[in-house]
């Protein structure tokens, strides 16, 4: 499969898919528990609307992230992961160096 | 004050706001609750999403019943009060007897 002039093995693809789901489960799974610890302090109505304002934000934020799987954009995305701290590099082990390292130069961008 | 043909004397004002200040406060209050024990058995994201469709829902509707107070309008408002358990015909006691019952018939409709 060649997109965007980057090639990516049947191996790679299964590691990309992999770890793209590893970052989804990491980020939802926090989502999930910050949630239940903020619950447990909400003490008025306005307590309430905030968590839903953060809640609109997060959903349109996650929807964005993980809605499309592009092979086209994925290093891209790769690299949000890892700068929010969803992935590490060693996840993406397996992928070819020129990727891995391009991702690690975007995380610190 | 006279509005629609009905006058509200400044004790019934008084009564009212009372009235519409306590249903908004145990509204709120029984959302803050549910939302804390919901809260407590989510266990994936797929139950975040539910609550917040939920609270969408819910700030919609108390943003329109609450957002504005207008006395042309407050009888049916509190026979809606009266209806979802938010206020009991006592809450309304020392408004005349005419607009207590208006809004007992109004909230079996």
């Amino acid at each position: 499969m060649k997109v965007n002039e980057v090639t990516w093995s049947e191996e790679e693809q299964r590691i990309a898919k992999a770890a793209f789901q590893k970052a989804y489960q990491r980020e939802t799974d926090a989502l999930v528990q910050n949630m239940k610890d903020y619950a447990s302090s909400v003490t008025d109505i306005d307590d309430i609307w905030r968590l839903h304002d953060f809640l609109s934000a997060k959903r349109h934020d996650i929807d964005g992230k993980y809605g499309n799987y592009d092979y086209g954009a994925v290093l891209f995305i790769f690299s949000r992961f890892v700068k929010d701290g969803w992935l590490t590099l060693e996840d993406l082990e397996g992928l070819e160096t020129s990727k891995i390292s391009k991702v690690s130069v975007l995380a610190r961008m």
